[in-house]
């Protein structure tokens, strides 16, 4: 794999300390080149799942030959090891908890190695900061050129940790999904995806259901809808969202993760 | 116009989606080159004059050549068109609604195309995130050397949407102006330039009334006052400023954006 | 000394403005090739003490020939000079306000420049915002090979402003420190140091005192602990640390900063 040398950074460490600048500087000091893009650092602290629908969704718009650092890591200093883990012509390099899973139930995932060479990590490795002290180093050494191999033992996903993921539930007049996540705009964003919906006969569908409130048609765009009304697409990133059109439909649903969203089929 | 392969963004997404990130693995997937600063991305949502202020008051802080990418767009997927702005060596790409209003009225617009040119953008473009489907790629395009003409056809920024801003009124012995904007410090920015000013005669000058509060002189800095008091100055982009030494005039005066900021002048 | 093209950048100016932007447009402007790094710009404003700790913490992960900018300036405007101060091959640029107070005591500073020659600046330089019009541009000519002597008169550190740092009180049996610093996981940073803790010997330590809690024993890592129990450690910059395994110890404990921990010693 030929790498573009970009690393883009995910992580849950807020930008109030100088985490993700130390983090950087670990980058610049092993390869002064590289070239780093934040995706955010504003994961909730811990949440796994948040991360993984982070880099499930973002890494295809970077060019092949990517490498994705993702440091949501509430087990660091533990025996929990570091993947470098192959697909797309991209590399995810992440603890071992569940942060690629997503990425594996879409069958991206290709090759698995664990990151076990000491040799390529400072003198100095803290117990409780390893995206800066492992991970960041080993990126930049594989953008500089180290062959993947070099990083430590190949392995397969099967063995390493997966998160339970929410799976939207099929019957036969109805789809049951869950709002996933609300974005900086109250855009809800649900576990249904088009694959789920591809099910279903669109000359059938017969509405989506969300809180107290019943969604009557798929738009195509925000605009569809008058100001302040409900609105749902699919959307840049293949998944089933609730929209208000130039407002929030967090506020207007008042749901929040978990809630329940029904896509409905009219089959008579 | 020579391009100096910086490109800059400005928009409402905030840092807590992965968005901003998107945009820029846009850029780098057709310009691996490309170097990206960001202005700000914590406008607040939908707010154009908010955006408009931020890139009149920033553009001339970068070398001439400079790409800034302007993405307020609450009428994402509608008919609104994407424009490709000229002024002062500088290139402005942002949704024809209104973002570069304030440059218009400075006189620092000198030719606008609209960016139509489909065969710029991916095979794959989204009804909601024109900034990542279509600014980002043909920003990468024009910094890659691509004429400017090619994005579309020109047209006249009197064709193009407007904002109603709220301008100073000039009386015999005041000028209103109004609250525009308050910023992390607490200092506000007032609608009232140098140029407003420049009517007055500095001897008559009687003082700045704002809130219920008056303050007495114009000053050079903050220092000026004692820590804890208002202070009248004009600001690094020519702006009338009203802060507090040490402190925040917006909790000093209460005032927020909208409220009046009257300039007295003694003709006696 | 040989710099190496980066620029971190530590400031008290948030992301809301484009400020930070505006600053790294100067740089840019004046040496267009210049890399940038974002140490954080959420140090409290005014806070000169929490930036002296940041950079004190991080400058030592970038490579040596970096520079760093501190831009957290309470008394812009005034005379009040600005420094170029050079430490284990990094150099710093700070208003003369105590802001390079630790590296100072950690023994760090090796020369100081004050920033004087005008000759460097932008024709218009603002009295509020130096960090822009003067810090950038003096940074960004020194990466493109100003000798360092050309910014201004060499003084020494003795002659610069000096914070007063609250020093452990080392006992007998005790050391009597504070909170310094409490991060975005909620981990609560003393004053403490390895330096400190090393006058004790590790077997007579009987424990540390932190709000109503005692903590019997110093751990490597956060896992030491189950999940929701405090665990104290060394953290990555040398500081004693108090955390929660997967939790807030500053909501454990309800502490803030300049609030007392006691390391205990037995010497029965």
């Amino acid at each position: 794999m030929k790498f573009a040398n970009i690393i883009t950074l995910t992580t849950d460490f807020g930008l109030q300390d100088p985490y993700v600048g130390q983090m950087k500087g670990a980058i610049l000091k092993r390869n002064i080149t590289a070239r780093i893009v934040d995706l955010t650092h504003a994961v909730p602290n811990h949440d796994i799942l948040n991360a993984a629908v982070v880099i499930r969704t973002s890494y295809r718009y970077f060019p092949e030959g990517t490498i994705h650092l993702v440091v949501v890591d509430p087990g660091v200093g533990s025996q929990r090891s570091i993947l470098a883990a192959t697909g797309e012509n991209h590399l995810f390099i992440a603890p071992d908890n569940g942060l690629l899973t997503l990425l594996a139930l879409d069958n991206k995932i290709e090759s698995v190695h664990r990151v076990e060479n000491s040799s390529l990590f400072p003198s100095e490795v803290s117990s409780t900061f390893h995206g800066r002290d492992i991970m960041a180093p080993v990126a930049a050494a594989l953008v500089g050129g180290l062959p993947l191999e070099k990083v430590g033992p190949e392995t397969t996903f099967t063995h390493c940790v997966q998160l339970d993921i929410p799976k939207p539930v099929i019957g036969k007049e109805e789809i049951t999904g869950q709002v996933m996540h609300i974005d900086h705009f109250g855009n809800i964003r649900t576990t249904i995806t088009t694959n789920h919906l591809g099910r279903f006969q669109p000359s059938h569908f017969a509405g989506i259901e969300i809180g107290n409130h019943t969604i009557s048609a798929l738009s195509s765009t925000y605009g569809e809808q008058t100001a302040g009304e409900l609105v749902a697409l699919l959307d840049s990133s293949g998944y089933l969202e609730i929209a208000v059109n130039r407002g929030s439909a967090a506020q207007f649903t008042g749901c929040r993760p978990g809630d329940p969203v029904v896509v409905l089929q009219n089959n008579a």
